[in-house]
């Protein structure tokens, strides 16, 4: 652990918020040209482009953390990892929700975690086009911007929207059974293209929870900190090698959370 | 059909988008307060709430409309109608999206179309978070603010994001089946909430189309227009009394469109 546990934790919190900020304002720049963006796809899967966008903030934001934080890992969607050893271990997505930067819709997100000695501590989730910061550390609540926030007041699925989010990782039996249950049990959904924003999203209380399939540690970490410490409830993320293979998520209020769980397939530790 | 044509055609286009931008930008008013609104639950079902914003937008475009052409008829979300018979029709939405307007989803939107002697001929949607007015009326491309729009250039389904919509006046095997074979097939997909909204993305080339199984006039026609008028293909809407009764809503390119109709169940005229 850290040698002045508190402080270090605190300092690497009101850095990381900073850090998100100036990351997802880069990103924005980009955004705002986007039709000149030259595009690079991934192997074959169409939906899973990265720009250069992608690339020029993870390089940023990894640069700056390395200048403050040098004996901190460094995890990024783009970069990857040889860090997975160390104490203390920054996860990066500089855009989560990719498809939606390249086609002009509103919805991505820059998407930050800590995890200290295998427990994630800190989230945040900047999104630009809004100018909404998300933002929690163990201990001290969850935030947007300046305000705290906390989950839906509904008791039943019926009662709000859900957030849902899927990918070309896992099968559709492994997510279109779950969304059945939600639409027959009365209940809705979104999916805007950014698993980190809508986790953000029921962390606020704006949905009632979010569910998917698999999520890549740099996507999933940040909504696990948000809604723990918003008051309400998620997997064990880390389980099962989390943070090298990825998992299953699922984050809702202390009400809304045992009827999810009946419709996920996937163990929930 | 109107006296002089052409002319009343433009006035009416020039006066629909003037109003959309007034009516989304005092919805928008509502919204920035939204946490005090009073909400009324429609019948049984909690999603479908509606605002005082929504009354008070509807209720002030309606009388707008009245002043300006007093022969023509109005349809509205809020209000009904009984002037279906009338040559001109203003059909209107003042918030497509309410459930997201009240959960502080950014993605809603004023919606709004003219249909004339039975055929649609004026689609507006005014997006007033991200001032983005997308209109379109017969014979005069559609447009974005103002730059000409058209639809997403892919081939496949695999080669951008869908947008798709649903609600609890269909059964869950009108839908699911759909993306099933949408993800099935490498597509991918978002629902934001507001079908009004994502029918103007995809005549816009965001999204490679849009798909719900029943929209009602006021928020299905608008995207109808706009897609047609992009240079894309849409269902007839308006066949089998879609005025009346609503219809299914399918929409998208030249290309695309015939790979999804073979996945839609319903007649699609």
């Amino acid at each position: 652990m850290l040698t002045s546990e508190n402080d270090s934790l605190l300092a690497r919190y009101r850095f990381a918020c900073s850090l998100a900020e100036s990351g997802g304002k880069l990103a924005y720049e980009f955004y705002q040209q986007r039709d000149s963006l030259q595009t690079l796809h991934k192997g074959s899967d169409l939906q899973d482009v990265v720009s250069r966008a992608d690339c020029e903030v993870e390089s940023f934001v990894k640069s700056r953390i390395a200048e403050a934080f040098p004996n901190d890992g460094f995890l990024g969607e783009e970069s990857g990892t040889a860090d997975e050893g160390k104490s203390v271990l920054w996860v990066v997505d500089p855009i989560d929700g990719t498809s939606c930067f390249l086609n002009g819709l509103h919805t991505w997100c820059f998407s930050l975690a800590i995890v200290i000695d295998g427990e994630p501590v800190i989230g945040v989730v900047y999104d630009p086009n809004h100018h909404e910061l998300f933002h929690a550390c163990k201990g001290q609540g969850a935030w947007l911007n300046d305000q705290q926030i906390s989950p839906h007041p509904a008791t039943t699925v019926a009662g709000g929207v859900m957030g849902v989010g899927t990918s070309h990782r896992v099968s559709t039996e492994d997510f279109l059974p779950f969304l059945d249950q939600l639409l027959q049990h009365g209940g809705m959904f979104v999916r805007n293209g950014s698993g980190a924003l809508m986790s953000a999203w029921a962390a606020a209380g704006r949905l009632i929870g979010y569910y998917e399939p698999h999520m890549n540690p740099w996507d999933g970490l940040p909504g696990i900190v948000l809604m723990r410490e918003a008051g309400g409830i998620t997997n064990d993320y880390l389980a099962a090698e989390g943070i090298a293979r990825g998992n299953v998520v699922l984050l809702a209020s202390e009400k809304i959370y045992p009827q999810l769980k009946q419709w996920v397939k996937q163990p929930l530790l």
